[in-house]
């Protein structure tokens, strides 16, 4: 996560989903949890980025790498990831496996549609993904926690994108004592 | 302040202490109201970018602009305008004086500081100002307030700056329905 990046975390590791899915009892209730909670509600398949996937960048060296989660990763449904390598995909306990799409977002986007079968499809980040996505105008609903620390340098999520222009507004705003979690909306997303 | 930049300031036209500077009664207590009283606390002096000042870009063609604010600026105190070209000061009605001041950031300060006489000295904006003034480890402590609203595009407040580096760390976070209001500190302030 970088410098700092855990920081960043701090509203969501202190809920009791996310105790929940590290094995643990106990957590936080309120706004911070409810958010915690609603984003993982009805998720039928998720997109992520490839360094959101592992830090190995370029062709994959072997088959070794099958994410930062371990045999049972948190996702629990198809997982699709983005890279410029093919690879097979990768079964592992709990039911997520992870699909490697080598032709682009809307590629991702339909892959993951059809596995969701009706089901959200959530972009789990990282930035340039999400910023793919938004240009594109193929994300719905974004969460956006703002946490209270500075961190001095990083990836801008919004870095040439005008949110505006493409459509979205805020439509929730929550403040709790560890972060603050916005909510933007397209306002007339493509059917 | 641009389009939508109202509604960056939809919580502090909200409260009673700036409903009281427009002349009108009532408004807002809570957390957004004490930052709004707090940023008017004790200060002795103001700095201000001169876009902030009006709109008038190069020379003065004449006399005539004396900001914003008509004859009763909400100051009342004397007010160091940055600007390359000189001017006369200004004296307003209610104690408000603005000094044109061309020999940058650091003779602003000092300037400032001794018109101030042991109170503090606010720095009222716009970004490249602020900016300037952070660069350099001018600022002891900045008050944020986060509305939630896409502007789309506009001026990055913190573009180039490593606030960790600086010494900045974020010492008081609170969420309002209408925003999030944060403080940051310098760690080591120079004496």
């Amino acid at each position: 996560m970088g410098v700092g990046g855990r920081g960043l975390h701090e509203w969501a590791f202190a809920t009791s989903t996310f105790r929940r899915m590290f094995g643990q009892e106990g957590g936080s209730t309120g706004p911070d949890e409810d958010f915690a909670a609603r984003s993982f509600e009805n998720i039928g398949a998720w997109i992520l980025g490839r360094n959101m996937f592992g830090p190995i960048r370029g062709p994959w060296p072997d088959e070794t790498w099958k994410g930062w989660w371990g045999p049972n990763p948190p996702y629990h449904v198809p997982v699709f990831v983005l890279t410029h390598h093919a690879r097979d995909s990768i079964v592992m306990e709990g039911g997520t496996t992870f699909h490697f799409v080598t032709d682009g977002i809307q590629a991702a986007l339909e892959r993951a549609k059809e596995a969701a079968n009706g089901k959200d499809v959530r972009i789990g980040g990282g930035a340039a993904t999400i910023r793919q996505f938004l240009r594109a105008r193929l994300i719905d609903e974004l969460h956006i926690a703002i946490s209270p620390v500075l961190l001095g340098s990083g990836e801008r999520l919004f870095t040439d994108l005008d949110m505006t222009k493409l459509g979205y507004r805020c439509v929730e705003h929550v403040g709790t004592e560890k972060a603050t979690h916005v909510v933007l909306q397209l306002s007339n997303p493509p059917p």
